[in-house]
């Protein structure tokens, strides 16, 4: 590194700008680079097959003897969901508040990586050394308990982080976001801010989880005879709380299903984060004993998830619970953008089986609308603002917000994954080059070793099929010894479609034979003729485009 | 036919109850069928590679003697877009509007069905008798204009049809809905009334169309010197219009992109619903002839369809137009559920290309709400609600309104597809069996060839791929003469999988020497081996599931 570098902060996403999900940053100053969140994205409707898409951390193993730990903002996955993947290759520390270690620990454990994995527990307004940098934990509010910003100082400025948060003056749980953390940090002097974009697009202000409380103790109080199941985000552990609390006095039993639910509600009870009353759970297995007026189930499955307990629920696929007439299901959630249609099936699904279904006015979001964005900004008072999490659109949308708060485009800076923001000791910003990022694709125990041309091939495969055609061919002479063999699959059925086989069986063979007069003994010659062949049969037959494979065995 | 059944009037929804699209419904008295509507719907999610589908007719098929007619209630494609497809099996007459039937010619047209269709024009207020019914069309207003509610008189009472509506005082052209005319029909006596449910769930009224007029008339003043690109759906016809007003009163030329927008505004302005000032239109050649602020772009594209031309701008693989910064684009519609993503992700594009993007409040629906239905329940009053047009939450959204109005459930009647409903002489209703329905999926040319079956393996092509294992045995003893040769596609990355594939074929060779050794000459056994074998190597490797072909060529 020269010499000037040295004397440089910069910030280089590498993930989670222009897109939700895969939130990982990396900031830098001299020999030390701290990374805030590793998060994973779920997959584009594009990427047939995938589980799941994690951050190309090449940048971070290149400079591995720099990078000084994760920072971790909150529990979700699009800020954890990353770490047993690039731990194995970027084994340093994670610092975090306790839940959000909590919920670490549990992924860390499923991979094998937590006794490898060096982890240090952080109270709000502790400071960590982390080389050039210190970096400080800011209380929060979030759909989920224990979220930070982070203050991170370093010999250039001060850069507030937000993490994903929203203004909640009544949380259910422990403490307000620490505005006046906020004022006082930004009255010393604040560099830049990368703040939350999510909701920019949203006017106002996001009310308070308290209100969700208020509106499921409404449901309880209405429904005194029905069953009631809940269905919410696992890891809105105040939400459970609510629901809870309700049931509590309503003298109901909570049952959970869902595997996410009830380990995130087991690391929450451990941790005291959530308060059960004493014989308020009970297992699925048990509701049986108890009249429907006496049960709630809290339930993963919010998003219309095709695998999720209520989906099973609600197609009757489900082992211990069956929906009836006399229940009453609640959505405590919004569709995420993109599940809309998979909740709408989930609901109508409730509806058919009999069931009251309640899906408006249960949720609020855990995200600041733009009033909020209004508020830190005026109280940090960053000289640059970074909007971060989100589409494109949304921060386009931060940024319309915070000119008109006064800033102007020079001070404002939207960057793409991969680029490097960087600013000088003279508080100058400007944007130099760019680092390696890239989407990873994890299929099965695959991380990476399905890319664009997989991906390809299954769209191809998933819109019109395959057609194999095999051949067995004299090594010498090219004579054809058996085949041609056609088989199908995703293309048409079979039964329905034999004359058309036979047709094309027919066509091929006289190809083969007009390719046997000729000599013709290049393997690659005979399969474009065949592919050639068979492809304009069959657009010609039925209008479709299957992928056709030759395969040629000689003997 | 028995006799007792020849004097009872029966309601058979062929498709559209419990899904948005497939709109079609036979009524049966005696020897008559009188059919409204004749939709398709768009493929789900899962069913991969699919074009459209088109309702299951072969009740209409088996009973064609008796039909007497299709009658359509609206030129949108789920209620007119099946037609060429079933007129080549019920090759019955057609009845509707005038814009209607111009939209249906076109199709017609397309197919080659023109010269075979019987099709006549039906004025609102005028009545066709077919059969024992008589037909009347009434006028409604909805997002298309010329739109039709059908009072369906027969000897047992009268049903009303409301078709796809909305109330709209101050339509952009021609009537408001005939408010006078349902109080009428209501005031006789009206046995039942299927009514469109597609906003039941939303409060309140639908605004009218001339709202989105001021709001696009707003943004015409508020942009005098961008280009302004407007996309809606083509076949609303009156959006296109206050386009074109608002085009005309600031002086821009308008130019038009997208196939079915082109289409509808020539057989709109041909049939008079339509008027186009003089040299207002412009081809998109002639784009480049004039400044930004004397241009307006319609075009289609406003759900986000990734051929449609808004999407090919926003990609930059449009041939002839490019977004630029001084560009502003308005999406004059909202996103129908399971588009909100793609939808989003044209706004992100559009973005990044430096454009404005409008995508709010410059829509209004084409369906009426709560107090719409109220209203329509109010004028008519029918014995009996048939809540139609929507997905089964919609339906029951409608049963909760009419509910409000006093109707007890014994009058309510929630039908499937293929459910039929029937009244006898004393007005007596009641469920009385079903007939065969379903989806058929039109594939390219093929229609009806692509079933459970295909889609099945579409959907495991997609998922994780396929792997071809071919090998040539000798017929006599079963020895292997050639292979085993090993093709995927869709699993993994085959340069970077050498390894794993080497091992695959080392490990089939074991199985094939083995079954060798054993004398098996059983090809199904072979085949299940090599299955096996294979599928369990891969799944420790890989953790995936591909579809795998074994293909035995035999010498």
């Amino acid at each position: 590194m020269s010499k000037k570098n040295k004397t440089k902060l910069r910030i280089i996403p590498l993930g989670g700008l222009e897109q939700i999900g895969m939130n990982i940053t990396a900031f830098e100053y001299g020999d030390s680079i701290v990374v805030v969140d590793c998060g994973l994205a779920f997959p584009e409707d594009d990427m047939l097959g995938i589980d799941l898409v994690i951050p190309d951390i090449s940048y971070l193993k290149d400079n591995i003897d720099r990078v000084k730990g994760f920072f971790i903002t909150h529990g979700h996955e699009d800020h954890i969901g990353a770490l047993p993947y690039v731990l194995k290759e970027v084994n340093v520390p994670i610092y975090a508040t306790k839940l959000t270690m909590g919920i670490i620990e549990h992924k860390l454990e499923e991979h094998g990586l937590k006794k490898t994995t060096k982890r240090k527990v952080v109270k709000f307004g502790s400071v960590i050394n982390a080389g050039a940098f210190r970096v400080e934990f800011i209380k929060t509010n979030h759909s989920i308990q224990d979220a930070a910003a982070l203050a991170i100082y370093s010999p250039v400025g001060t850069v507030v982080h937000t993490g994903d948060f929203k203004v909640d003056y009544t949380p259910v749980y422990g403490d307000a976001i620490d505005l006046q953390r906020f004022a006082e940090i930004g009255k010393k002097g604040v560099l830049a801010m990368m703040c939350d974009s999510t909701n920019a697009e949203r006017p106002g202000f996001t009310a308070s989880e308290k209100t969700v409380g208020k509106a499921i103790d409404a449901i309880f109080s209405d429904h005194p005879e029905k069953r009631i199941f809940i269905a919410t985000f696992a890891s809105n552990v105040d939400r459970v709380q609510q629901i809870i609390n309700s049931a509590h006095k309503y003298g109901r039993k909570v049952a959970v299903e869902g595997r996410s639910m009830v380990n995130i509600i087991a690391t929450a009870s451990e941790l005291g984060y959530l308060k059960i009353p004493d014989k308020t759970l009970i297992s699925t297995d048990e509701l049986k004993n108890y009249p429907d007026k006496k049960i709630v189930l809290i339930t993963t499955g919010s998003q219309g998830e095709s695998m999720a307990a209520l989906s099973r629920m609600a197609n009757g696929a489900h082992k211990k619970v069956q929906i009836k007439p006399n229940d009453t299901v609640v959505f405590s959630s919004h569709p995420i953008p993109g599940n809309e249609k998979a909740v709408g099936n989930v609901i109508n699904e409730l509806y058919r089986k009999g069931a009251e279904v309640i899906f408006q006015d249960v949720h609020v979001s855990g995200h600041a609308c733009a009033e909020e964005i209004k508020l830190i900004y005026s109280l940090v008072k960053p000289k640059y603002a970074i909007p971060a999490h989100g589409e494109y659109k949304h921060l386009k949308a931060q940024e319309s917000i915070v000119k008109s708060l006064g800033y102007d485009s020079k001070h404002i800076f939207i960057l793409s994954s991969g680029e490097i923001l960087e600013f000088d000791e003279n508080e100058k910003a400007k944007k130099n080059g760019h680092v390696k990022t890239g989407a990873v694709m994890v299929d099965g125990l695959g991380v990476g070793d399905v890319g664009n041309i997989v991906l390809r091939d299954r769209q191809h495969l998933a819109e019109d099929g395959i057609i194999i055609v095999v051949m067995t061919l004299d090594k010498e002479d090219g004579r054809l010894l058996a085949g041609p063999d056609i088989v199908s699959r995703g293309f048409v059925y079979v039964r329905g479609s034999e004359d058309m086989m036979e047709d094309a069986r027919r066509i091929l063979q006289n190809t083969l034979l007009d390719l046997e007069e000729r000599h013709v003994t290049d393997w690659g010659k005979i399969k474009n003729d065949v592919r050639g062949a068979l492809s304009d049969f069959v657009w010609k037959e039925t209008g479709r485009r299957p992928m056709i494979i030759p395969v040629i065995e000689e003997v």
